[in-house]
């Protein structure tokens, strides 16, 4: 911010006092001290809240003014309506107690990352643009390949190479659309009708968009059944059956997304196998690790990722599962070479010597837009913090408190496991007569899910998989602890109970 | 993080202690103060660093160990590798000695508003994971549009709507869609290689980008020439008279991007002027004012969106020029019903009676991903911390220093204005000689680049407009008073004396 005289080459600090100076290192010294505290406080408190907002929709447009303000509001009027105003309308992600979805997790290492990563606010769209941005977000992505036991293939110490994305979604559009162009390149623009792209009914809805969003005919997504006699994973014998459909009828099959650990019910497709497949046909092969990935840190998950080696590209989100915070999407990619060529730009206003010289890396044409920030930072100091060894355990305890959970559901005649468990959540039902109506056990279900999140003491989620309606009970936001495990269960219990005692008098 | 014994009802918070706890609120307390201190005093100190780093490609490599630590290691030890290896290899983007680009542009209240986002690491990806999340964000969209005097078109307490994105590339991608799949709906999948798309050759590199990502035919994407007579502004004529040939020739005319200050030289297309040819032949019109747009919240500026009105969607960056840290692109719509139906995903684990009421607003329908972060935060305390007093004065302040840049460029024979100035950017080159060669002024430019910039105590850039090489200088960083810009204009006189006493000897 500058003050003073136009068009005049004289200058006088003096008359600099007194203006809009918002970045005085004091002034932002002593705020963020403050927002430290209250967030410091927030953590500490934060089993207090209801898990799942209770608000009304358009609450909080009836709270706040209409406009924005035209003089400053002091700092600490902002702070006190946080309290008031949002912290209700809140449904606390990271309380102990939430157990839907799949949990966001965090630690202070990746916190104060993140401070930092704002704090340089570099936007690192190539190497020149910030050198350190760029290099140690290649440092961590062979990191956490190494971690994860890939081959030196999909490393910049290797053939390929990593970059961090926003989602799942931008992963997947970036390998989709290096698939695309590769093989637009022989069929030419018109040949875009005839690609044909795979998944299962329980790959991520996400996958399906990103194909739409790339241009690929509604028509020719194939979205492949499964089975509970699977464990809803995609079955190669049937993906096979229907590219060889495909191929007959003139399409040409593109790409495959293969998922370890789907958000419905974490079920896991045969990377090796579909590998198999996807070769036989040329086509690009994705892995959707998102949640399940992180496992794989472990070595005795590591064999869910067996096939890796044969696929193209893999990405995984350590925002779920690695105590990252949002949003830190890992892409991996074989052929870093396809994307930049499906993806690069080259206005003149960004050009520079060490581009043009091919020495280094440009990550603006490994994503969808041109700005980034310098995220790295968050996974550097998640891995440094806790090395190897304590992230390690974090997975397990995550994974032993999800078996926990489920030995309650087993003990119990009221309760049944819907599909077997393989990381930290757990697919049950409440059903309590064996043999009755499918449409009743549903309805039982959705009531006992309603009556157990109205309490606002914990927040689960449900899914349907296989036409079986279930409750989703995922383990290991970053301050769960067995207690929370425990109290969940007990309050499921509990409210099963009522449910039942109310139910003979309702059905 | 959990603990104890498995399958067990029993509980004993002994066995508690001793843990991996990773968000421990007194521990995240102390290192989060000790952070704040280093970044208060990263500002305080961000002179002394030379703003554009002057590391060689692969230093950070060396200097980092291959694999991530296996055991944990002291926030200290980290703190210290990020002074001594990650600052070295930083462009300081937040110096004030930073005339690179754009300014990407900061400020306490948009560092505390982040720090409170990343502390709830809310999913808002619908309404229900985050009330707060998803009501902020469209109470400050409407604030934002009223500050720019957006029609009620364009605001939630009018018939559209604005949604925060990450960048511009994916603001313009989800408007593209939208228009994309209301044109393939009445023309068929096939059509898609009929759908024909326009800009100007200053239009944004990642406009072409998104068209090819969205499966637009190579082909068809027009980029029609500017010429400096006109200020590199896009000719409504000429415009018409590509779009007339297209129809004539079968194509069918979907989208043009207009923008309001290109990233060469400020250029601003006449968005009035070219609505009317849009509503002609039924183009989406989308209005890219990621930079110059901010100006506009001043009534001076306010002329350069005239006929906004007319438009089907804007986007704006307030991590541009309103003080909000990356990533923030404020994207508007007049019939967010469009948006949504050409990006909602309905998976049944998301599935929840407000959403299936149509009483609330689900943003993961209006953007690519599904997962995003509370970002509305950053612009609420930006918004309030300042009021639209300082906003504005902000805005002149900077325009006032690119001005008196201006003067001095004016003011001096060597130099010359190449294009006139409208905002904060100054597009001049040296010119000693007024009627030499142009290639012997394009390479004596480069070298003063090259010499002012290799001294590290300023950070300017280039490009190219109507094939003229020129400098930018972009003024406005949030540190950025008078005296860096005088300071600055000296070192780049002195170099320019430096060189021609040398080139007596060279040329």
């Amino acid at each position: 911010m500058g003050s003073l005289h136009e068009n005049n080459v004289s200058f006088s600090p003096s008359l600099l006092v007194g203006e809009f100076k918002p970045l005085d290192h004091e002034e932002f010294r002593r705020q963020a001290h403050q927002m430290v505290d209250f967030i410091a406080d927030y953590y500490k408190n934060i089993e207090n809240y209801p898990v799942l907002s209770q608000v009304e929709p358009g609450y909080l447009r009836n709270r706040l003014p209409d406009t924005a303000p035209y003089l400053p509001e002091p700092f600490e009027n902002i702070l006190r309506d946080v309290q008031e105003d949002i912290i209700p309308g809140m449904t606390h992600w990271l309380s102990p107690n939430f157990f839907a979805f799949f949990p966001a997790t965090v630690s202070s290492a990746a916190f104060v990352g993140e401070m930092l990563c704002t704090c340089f606010n570099a936007v690192g769209f190539n190497w020149l643009a910030s050198p350190a941005a760029t290099e140690l977000e290649m440092v961590v992505m062979d990191w956490l390949a190494q971690l994860l036991n890939l081959p030196k293939s999909f490393m910049f110490s290797g053939s390929g190479g990593g970059v961090i994305q926003g989602t799942t979604s931008e992963s997947i559009i970036c390998a989709l659309i290096a698939a695309r162009d590769r093989a637009l390149e022989s069929l030419g623009a018109g040949g875009i009708s005839k690609l044909a792209v795979y998944c299962s009914d329980q790959t991520h809805s996400t996958y399906s968009k990103a194909c739409k969003l790339a241009g690929i005919f509604p028509c020719n997504i194939r979205i492949i059944p499964t089975t509970a006699d699977n464990n809803f994973a995609l079955s190669p014998i049937v993906l096979r059956r229907v590219i060889e459909a495909d191929v007959a009828s003139g399409l040409v099959p593109l790409f495959l997304c293969a998922t370890v650990g789907t958000t419905s019910t974490t079920a896991i497709d045969p990377v090796s196998q579909l590998a198999e497949v996807a070769d036989r046909y040329k086509i690009w092969l994705h892995v959707d690790a998102a949640y399940g990935g992180s496992a794989c840190i472990c070595p005795e998950f590591r064999h869910y990722l067996d096939g890796v080696e044969r696929v193209d590209s893999l990405s995984l989100s350590p925002h779920k599962w690695l105590l990252s915070y949002l949003d830190c999407c890992c892409l991996w990619v074989k052929q870093p070479n396809l994307l930049v060529k499906a993806l690069n730009t080259n206005p003149e206003y960004l050009r520079n010597k060490r581009s043009e010289l091919g020495s280094v890396v440009d990550y603006k044409d490994w994503q969808i837009g041109t700005g980034r920030r310098f995220k790295a930072l968050r996974l550097w100091f998640v891995m440094r913090s806790y090395g190897v060894a304590n992230l390690q355990s974090h997975i397990r305890s995550d994974v032993r408190m999800a078996k926990m959970f489920e030995g309650f559901v087993k003990s119990d005649p009221w309760f049944e496991i819907v599909v077997p468990r393989t990381f930290s959540l757990v697919c049950f039902r409440f059903n309590p007569y064996k043999d009755s109506d499918p449409t009743y056990i549903e309805l039982l279900n959705k009531k006992l899910l309603d009556s157990v999140n109205s309490t606002g003491r914990l927040y689960m989620t449900h899914t349907v998989a296989g036409e079986v309606y279930m409750l989703r009970f995922a383990v290991g936001t970053t301050l769960t602890e067995d207690r929370h495990v425990y109290a969940a269960w007990k309050l499921i219990k509990e409210s099963a109970e009522a449910l039942l005692k109310r139910s003979y008098y309702i059905v």
